[in-house]
């Protein structure tokens, strides 16, 4: 097992110091830790929408992203989309995936060790009779996610399942999906 | 305010025959509503990772989407990433505009509307020191959601914020967001 006492180096292509130096920076200052994500989408035909992300805010102040991403979703041809695009929600499956596997990538880093691949498949189980409006019993959303890491690194199995634990433990999105968050709809007519 | 008994053509981009077709062959088995949704995540380097939607499970069978699509996720500079893509969280935000957006031209068709605009600008509040470990009392995931859509058709206010409404009632993402969704986390080391 790998000792964690290393003096913190950049692994794992973290930079281990600035990680430390930025946590120490926002527990001198909580406010830096205010962050507002943002996006815009529009409609464009049918279930065919497309959404652009750009700036944020965080750090005390508004930034962007390097570059403008722009992410589309739409429905199968089975369920009488176009096809464009993945549905809406096999985003879920994504964040998912790329929140946990970025924390595993931290705290790895964090705890000395190295890793040599991380990669997952996430499924997401859901009846469509629940947003078909065909049951009063079945949910609308997924009934269940399932996600299946594969990880090696230098580090014995039980170092590397307390590593996908402990970002499990801090996963922004685990916590949006496992426990309710509220959400705000509002609409302008016209 | 546009009668609702017109018989059912397309409109919206939305093949509306074939839907109401499609919620009567699912009526006949409801066996054909359960759907799985997948995808695969490979780590690239620290915060960066990239999945890969193709193939999924519906209406009885493997099915596949026309194209493969690819995205990726990544932490802006301020958070120690080298912000080569959206953050993990940030693809919540394009899963609930997108998820309400489908259903709103859905339910408009259905309900004999035309849209000629359908735009949503969404936000998510997050205090980073839950992720970050530094507070027991912040939650990893966003505080709130906030959707702000601008929705224009041949309907009046309360008709278009009915549709808005009804697209709620029915979307899988804001069910998967506002309500505990089950995720199973799985590791094969080594």
């Amino acid at each position: 097992m790998t000792t964690t006492t290393t003096p913190a180096q950049p692994r794992n292509g973290v930079d281990v110091p600035t990680l430390f130096a930025t946590i120490d920076a926002v527990k001198g200052d909580p406010e830096i830790a205010a962050f507002q994500f943002r996006v815009r989408n529009e409609w464009l035909s049918g279930t065919h929408s497309r959404s652009e992300y750009h700036d944020f805010f965080g750090a005390k102040q508004e930034m962007a992203h390097e570059q403008v991403t722009v992410v589309e979703s739409d429905h199968p041809r089975v369920l009488v989309g176009a096809d464009h695009a993945p549905t809406p929600v096999e985003y879920l499956l994504h964040a998912i995936a790329a929140c946990l596997t970025s924390g595993i990538a931290n705290v790895a880093a964090a705890r000395g060790v190295t890793l040599t691949r991380v990669s997952s498949t996430v499924t997401g189980d859901i009846d469509l009779l629940g947003i078909l409006g065909l049951s009063d019993h079945v949910r609308n959303g997924y009934q269940q996610i399932t996600v299946t890491f594969h990880i090696e690194g230098d580090a014995d199995d039980e170092t590397l399942r307390a590593i996908v634990e402990q970002s499990r433990r801090r996963s922004a999105v685990y916590d949006a999906l496992t426990n309710p968050t509220p959400v705000h709809i509002e609409v302008v007519p016209g």
